[in-house]
């Protein structure tokens, strides 16, 4: 039951926002009394925790799935931010700045998963790309991972790009297309627009995308 | 004498960072009482106003100096750069840190005078840059700007680059370098390698470095 109230809470969220989603919502939608979700959640507040870690749970999963399967750093920053369009296309974008403004405890755990889990990620990726010769050997790794990681927060900060000028996937992808221009090589250009061109033709399409080797 | 004490409390901050340097510092160090300081400015909080205030309005003339001059908008990042290197080369980082931990009124000015002020001249640099066929033409102008201004403040963030282990010139320099790499066409990483390998054989150069037209 746990389970089935963490996911359909996370479906409400996704499609409403976080703040606008209450606890009768929540009960209706599953077809369950308030009584019985407050047997497993003590508040709103534990279930936007327990949501937003249990995201991250899965992000992570996927995650270290795809830098093993990639067949190469440059893919692997296409397939993230192929899952980044999956995620955030159905979603509200309300969900995130809600929890950033409503739910801190919630937040910290992206802060958190920031710098534990990300900047790693990021950092064997450009030290990956730069052995394969794919990214310049004169990418500063310490400087330059951190900045992705920031660029991440950075497009969901409401301040700097307000929600009715800006959209927030069009934003993490042009940042994501930016930083990746921004390390390459003349090889590692051309492996990424050969990549994006494919990505374009096949709008939305799975992981399984990358699963047949390339051939270059 | 108002011009006298902030020109020597910029000195000093400069060089030992603004909290550990108190009104009898300067007072002694310009050979005046500290009762002729206060018939200038109400308290230290002033004169680091007053001081910030003052930076950013000689860093606004030189900017858009550099925005005439430039021969072309590469030109005119490269001479920023060379500008921050200038400026940030005989800083005790501590200066910014204090500023941005003790003093948030002078802060703000920051804060302003990056909406205001550097927001514009990106965008300019940017749309020319297209227009030049130095940048790509599928550079998102708006999202793009924003990312360089917080790139600014980014590289001064003593808790996501700690100041024993990054020195904030080279981070702000690795930053620009990226963000230019990732915006220009072959054409203008070619134009940009020409500019740094000539930047490179003549540290710490002047303005005059682009003076003579480049014959490209």
């Amino acid at each position: 039951m746990r389970e089935r109230i963490l996911d359909k809470a996370q479906e409400l969220f996704f499609r409403y926002g976080v703040k606008s989603v209450t606890m009768d919502d929540i009960a209706r939608e599953l077809g369950i009394s308030k009584k019985t979700i407050y047997q497993h959640f003590e508040d709103k507040n534990a279930i936007v925790y327990a949501g937003v870690e249990h995201h991250f749970a899965c992000d992570r999963t996927i995650a270290e799935q795809m830098q093993n399967e990639a067949p190469d750093p440059i893919a692997e920053m296409v397939m993230t931010s192929e899952m980044m369009r999956q995620t955030m296309a159905g979603m509200n974008p309300t969900a995130i700045f809600d929890i950033k403004k409503y739910y801190p405890q919630a937040w910290d755990l992206f802060s958190k998963y920031k710098k534990e889990f990300i900047l790693e990620m990021v950092k064997k990726n450009l030290l990956k790309g730069i052995e394969m010769g794919l990214y310049r050997s004169t990418v500063n790794v310490d400087i330059l991972s951190r900045l992705r990681l920031e660029q991440v927060e950075m497009g969901l900060d409401p301040y700097l790009f307000p929600l009715g000028q800006f959209n927030p996937l069009d934003t993490q992808l042009e940042l994501l297309d930016h930083f990746l221009r921004g390390i390459v090589t003349i090889e590692g250009l051309n492996l990424y627009e050969k990549y994006i061109t494919k990505q374009l033709s096949t709008p939305i399409s799975t992981m399984a995308f990358f699963s047949q080797k390339n051939t270059y």
